[in-house]
């Protein structure tokens, strides 16, 4: 059972379904357990600033060493750090030492090892990712290829995942703009169906699946609301939440951080369009999701080649239900071709 | 493109993940979409009880036909009608004609087939699932065994999940206690894994893993928080949320339906225990989830006899994030030992 500071991973055969069980994540700043959804700030900016662990001049309350820092004129644009609730902790388990699973009958203990860290983005309270320069989120792109080129050459990680919650709906914490880096000693269930998928359809066609959903999908037009020389921006046909998004690649790279320059550049404004269009879909704007999968590694060299990274957007504006949970199935109650049109009818700045 | 009323599922081979893209849902009351997570209602009980479709006086403000209700002392004590804004429908599809996946390169549709019934289970407006007493649970309960009975006579349908939605953010609609019913042509993901990873434990053990789960529970007890002849409430090892909780039959029973009503009776009080126990783990009481998980049907006979069916439910008072949208993973903060302490101890009336 997790004793002190460190998590653990927790499976029983009948689900095989890995759990992170972290008691520490309980004192995360406003974790709200009455069962009511809203967050209670304060209502006046420089009072938020004040407190806010994320502002210039309170470097002080996040926690140490710095992991890296990006200047802009004398001053730091980007931070990440270590996240004070972690999930999961690289000190859980000593350097060098092997992963070790515990079996107790039909259930199975893995160690809280892996990485949790805070990519807090800009040094201002009150800007969020909607109103980001090509500038800033080019930064936090290059942040994320920097991060895991670092974290890779840890062969105990199966998997690191970066995301973003916008919104207090969508499990945002702090108000003020960040993403998060989680690595993982487990490759998580969906990104493992993921890969099984797309490699059962190379199988079959002797093609990559998300090639030829993008070639589809260019030929119709209807789901396709953005789009440059580089990548594409899509309301995903079976869009499991009204607004989903998808943006992919057009070249075929299996892993983000070994793309070119230039294309990330060219990701950067696709990402930018859709932060600043799924802004207009709801007044105020809506709480929202979104995470990179990328392919998967081992020992260190690209293990499926097929794989075809791209990142997804999910919008928080419906709620879940006991259907959603008793099935993995998803209701979408808006038809993902007329979000589409929406979006590609959005003028922005 | 779904047109008019009906739904239709959707996949594509990338996900593989059948998705229901119902536009009629959009229509529910008090659908929200613009990011906001409250719902507004008159704050005078007999306000929403005038304008509330399930309270008595109300019955045409649902639809035609009632399916089953059942009578006490001349008046209704459960009502079972057509969801009014379904996410599947009966008429989809004219009746024997069998159901067919339509194919466009890498996308797959199926007509939005199946069954979608709302289970009113208490005629009076301010009584919750917490405050039945055990007549009205044993009702409820029976009137699954009823429906489920009936509807597995239709060969098309390949599952049917009963559910219930507790309170706002559990995804209710209405505060009006009830339970809904979802029949589907499509075998759901979750159902799909669940039965695997039995049918591959039964195959390596040759025994049920919730049997062997149940026998493990009952030696460590510490998680089990209460339990009788017939039936046994846990809080699982590896919990998705906290104060997760499984219902599971002693016996082994692939399917709910098929069990002796002495069974349901014992089940009966469990369930009613676990509504009064949780309902005192936050004030006020936390929003959550039920949901079936029975065995599978083939041709009108039980498929996989290794299969138990069983209960569980999912309080709603953490959030979910990016990181669980993008692996699959869940983050329980609070550990499920303590959670069945906690109810262990809790004294209901």
């Amino acid at each position: 059972m997790p004793e002190g500071r460190f998590s653990e991973f927790r499976r029983e055969k009948s689900t095989n379904r890995w759990c992170i069980v972290a008691p520490i994540r309980h004192l995360r700043p406003g974790e709200v357990t009455d069962g009511s959804t809203e967050r209670k700030e304060p209502e006046i900016l420089e009072e938020r600033i004040k407190k806010c662990p994320f502002c210039p001049g309170n470097e002080d309350k996040t926690p140490k060493p710095t992991i890296l820092e990006y200047k802009k004129e004398g001053h730091w644009s980007l931070r990440i750090v270590p996240n004070k609730f972690p999930a999961v902790s690289i000190e859980a388990i000593p350097g060098g030492i092997p992963l070790q699973q515990q079996k107790f009958g039909v259930f199975r203990i893995l160690p809280g090892f892996g990485a949790h860290e805070v990519i807090i983005d800009t040094p201002r309270h009150d800007e969020f990712f909607a109103d980001f320069s090509l500038e800033r989120t080019n930064d936090l792109f290059w942040a994320f290829r920097e991060r895991i080129l670092d974290l890779r050459r840890d062969k105990r990680f199966q998997y690191i995942l970066i995301f973003r919650n916008e919104g207090w709906a969508a499990g945002a914490s702090l108000e003020h703009s960040h993403c998060q880096l989680i690595g993982l000693p487990i490759v998580p269930p969906l990104i493992e169906k993921e890969f099984k998928d797309a490699e059962s359809y190379y199988n079959d066609e002797n093609s990559c699946v998300y090639c030829d959903t993008l070639r589809q999908e260019m030929e119709y037009r209807d789901r396709i609301f953005f789009a440059n020389d580089y990548a594409v921006a899509l309301t995903p046909l079976a869009s499991r939440s009204p607004f989903e998004i998808w943006v992919l690649p057009k070249e075929h790279i299996p892993r983000y951080e070994e793309s070119a320059p230039r294309y990330i550049r060219g990701l950067v404004e696709v990402v930018n369009q859709v932060a600043k269009r799924l802004a207009k879909i709801t007044t105020p704007p809506p709480a929202y999701n979104f995470y990179l999968h990328n392919g998967l590694l081992r020992n260190g060299e690209v293990e499926f080649p097929q794989f075809h990274h791209h990142f997804e957007f999910v919008p928080r504006i419906t709620r879940l239900g006991g259907f959603e949970w008793g099935t993995g199935l998803y209701i979408n109650n808006i038809v993902p071709e007329e979000a589409a049109a929406f979006l590609r009818g959005v003028t922005v700045g």
